[in-house]
């Protein structure tokens, strides 16, 4: 099994159908592979060779498509940096992973000074925008023109198809390698559970393909057959044009997005009635979110994919008819057909059901590895399971609940409080906008919950308001007994919050280090 | 990924639902999660070691179901036996394979004495029937009530599964050697067109067990879940009581079963309107008895798969909406999403589309080869591509059509016969019930053209009738020059006319040997 495998098929079952739709730029699948070939070829003359890292920083494009299938049929490793982090992380990141070539666009290419000075392993950069080349940077279509197609290397099975960042809320980068069997596991697994991806359809890629949420969904919907539409970035108007314009069936998107999109009054005159499937990910949505969401999208069903770059990315799915049903709407789905999932404790033995423990998936899925890192992978990967790191409970009928980081979990007085919890709670302050619990040093409870609260426009209160309304719904140990209010809280590239960028003024001259 | 992962979902999700049906006898998931640990325990004490191989010869039953598990649970590999073969081509395959142990039922426990002579490896005799326990035989359920269920070896991926027998219509019956990852590529591969399997549904298995056209059937049942629901053997009243009965959603046959369950008086009876997928593999559907299918089953979608076991077995699939276009009813469909496919010459260079060449496949679904035979292995895979021996061409939107067997193929005078094509013109006469047609040698033509009929009850025709209807509809150097009338054709395990058998009577002293 081989990423490239999906190429091949489409450009023999539909070659003139689209491929790709950006913008006014439409290429069928027989172009496309004409040009992945092409541009394999070019990847091979600058000294690409077997397993070596190509990596890419671009905001989403029809190229992102052709750079995502050109790497392995070159033989070489995908290495898609992640556009939210500064040069200095992402220098690291093209350095932790030795990539001497880069692929960078108009948006970062401004970046390229700083990102060179601190990835000396960088030596070829390629343009792939549509402006001015940048000095010293190699023309992306200038290369395709120069060079011939290769044949296609079509290695794939257990070697790396490909390494993404990840670490954002938990502190240094590691690399995920990924196999193609791992990616193809994932994407057939999600696929067959029916309720996915529409074959033959046409996806949108709104979230960013560097992120492994929509990079799954690329590789998913090259395995059932279709069209990528793509956008260059989120914006609620984009999505909604897009998806009117084009014929879109299918996308993937994070909540934030989904209620940027129905609430967007910039977005209300386009007819979304074509979009048959969303996925989402990254957290579960909120009730007051699918209801909006229903109306706007009235044949659109959900399906919530959870998991992590390091399950290539699918463990459970919350399917359309799940989120029919009142009580499984907080769930993140159960076990996908590519995964075996359970809750285990610190010894890894499994706790009965509605216990919390650690959630671990096992199965084809599972990544091979951290990038160079042994030790790190050891402990995540213990015989064969991977260790998600997030706390939540299973069901009597298989349902995983996921209820916090098990880093962002309190011990406060010597019980256990769940952030996710208190700030379920605290959201429901009509002054609250939005909100993160966090541990802090406490000479009296060890640790003490703590809020950090971003107030609604004009809103007003105080860390005693919100402890007495969080009270009315929740123990009062689990209250936070101290609160600050803060315009913004801190987002990883994912959306998620992070966390220990918030507990570190509190937790640096502690014992307990930001971990 | 390794086979039992499914059980573990199948048992955490849906403990109390059915896992088989078998006659009166119903077990749940968790249930045969219970006895398929105790079943792999008394396989342990049994002396299976990792890598052991554990034969079965059984016609369908719960307790096939469960050895597919255990087997596996206990880090053994399976090894189905040919219920239709011979005692001494089974022994042949049991000796091949090395397997000790044998699970045996009432239908088969008559042979074991021949079996046991010419298989002197076999040591262990487990008797999974209901009857009275043979002689020197262990009994099924005595060994589940004295062993306690011990941990799954959860060991998968590329790690050999099982070995399927095949080559009955060639030669020197072959082991093929089948990994996890191999039979879950296939069966998540081919369930993810969306068109193959209902999620939580009810899978009847029919067709035997054995056969891998079933077993990756059941692979696929797993995948997505649901219930098994088990006939011992094929009748059409058997099947249509089943359907009706046990709310089956989905089912495989071979076309020749399709047409004996609509045809059949003693099924008529049956309400059939709750089957929604039919799959069905070896050979194309006629127009015919699609047509009076689709009146016996309204709301069923059919599905054609087309493969061998050493494709683990799915390669293409010809989807319901593509048996509504009169072309593509003699297809065989296009590349599954996990497969590539092509048609190639004999120096393996892909012909163009249109052109006969053999019909070759690649991915993760192609085997790990044959069982110690390296020679084969690399003969048949080559450049990681799987060569089917069968004959066959691609329209220009993928299609796969399979013309013949290459061995079938008859050169007469200098033109490529193939025989299908004969036969499909010979099968257009009314007094024709079945025909194969070979190639027997012949002094002036070099091979002749000639044509094994089954005249249709009471029909009477003369080989200068035949050849001269034949001349209506091909050409002329395609008609039989002679023909011979028989009351039966020699069929394979899998339905399959052995035109091994036809030949070696003409062929036993000519140069060219049965091949």
């Amino acid at each position: 099994m081989y990423l490239t495998q999906s190429l091949h098929r489409a450009a023999q079952q539909t070659p003139d159908a689209a491929a790709t739709i950006f913008g006014d730029r439409v290429r069928t699948w027989s172009e496309c592979l004409d040009r992945v070939a092409r541009l394999a070829a070019a990847l091979r003359s600058l000294g690409v060779g077997p397993g070596d890292r190509v990596a890419i920083l671009a905001l989403n494009s029809d190229r992102y498509h052709e750079y995502l299938f050109a790497v392995p049929w070159a033989d070489g490793v995908l290495t898609p940096a992640n556009i939210r982090w500064s040069p200095a992380e992402i220098a690291f990141s093209l350095q932790d992973a030795g990539a001497r070539v880069l692929l960078v666009d108009d948006a970062f290419a401004p970046a390229l000074p700083a990102i060179r000075a601190a990835a000396p392993v960088l030596d070829t950069v390629v343009f792939c925008g549509d402006g001015a080349v940048p000095e010293g940077a190699l023309a992306y279509e200038d290369l395709l023109a120069a060079h011939d197609p290769v044949p296609d290397a079509r290695r794939g099975g257990d070697a790396p198809a490909g390494i993404w960042y990840t670490g954002g809320t938990t502190g240094t980068p590691k690399g995920v390698v990924l196999s193609h069997t791992n990616l193809l596991m994932s994407a057939l697994g999600s696929a067959a559970s029916g309720e996915f991806m529409t074959p033959g359809g046409r996806l949108l890629h709104a979230a960013p393909m560097f992120h492994l949420a929509d990079g799954a969904a690329w590789v998913a919907r090259n395995a059932v057959g279709g069209t990528h539409v793509i956008v260059a970035m989120f914006t609620p108007r984009g999505v909604a044009e897009a998806i009117a314009t084009h014929g879109v069936t299918d996308v993937l998107l994070v909540p934030t997005m989904i209620q940027m999109l129905v609430d967007a009054p910039d977005a209300a005159e386009f007819d979304l009635t074509g979009l048959r499937h969303l996925i989402y990910g990254a957290s579960p949505i909120s009730d007051a979110v699918l209801e909006r969401a229903a109306k706007r999208l009235p044949t659109t069903e959900f399906t919530q994919a959870y998991g992590m770059t390091e399950l290539s990315p699918v463990a459970t799915l919350l399917l359309p008819a799940d989120h029919r049903v009142d009580r499984l709407r907080r769930a993140a789905g159960r076990a996908a057909p590519h995964a075996e999932v359970r809750i285990v404790d610190a010894e890894d033995t499994e706790v009965p059901r509605g216990t919390v423990g650690e959630i671990v998936s096992r199965g084809g899925h599972v990544m091979l590895g951290y990038w160079n890192r042994p030790a790190e992978t050891a402990q995540a990967v213990r015989d064969g399971w991977m260790h998600t790191g997030d706390g939540g409970y299973m069901d009597d009928e298989g349902y995983v609940f996921v209820v916090d980081r098990i880093k962002d979990m309190i011990v406060s007085g010597g019980e256990n409080v769940y952030s996710a919890e208190v700030e379920n709670a605290l959201a429901k302050h009509p002054a609250v906008a939005s909100c993160a619990v966090i541990g802090v040093p406490d000479p009296e409870w060890g640790e003490r919950v703590h809020a950090v609260v971003v107030l609604a426009p004009g809103a007003e209160a105080t860390p005693e308001e919100l402890r007495e309304h969080t009270k009315t719904l929740i123990a009062g140990y689990k209250a936070p007994r101290s609160a600050e209010f803060v315009d913004a809280l801190p987002l990883s590239g994912a959306g998620k919050i992070l966390k220990r960028e918030l507990r570190a003024k509190y937790w640096s001259d502690a014992d307990r280090g930001v971990s």
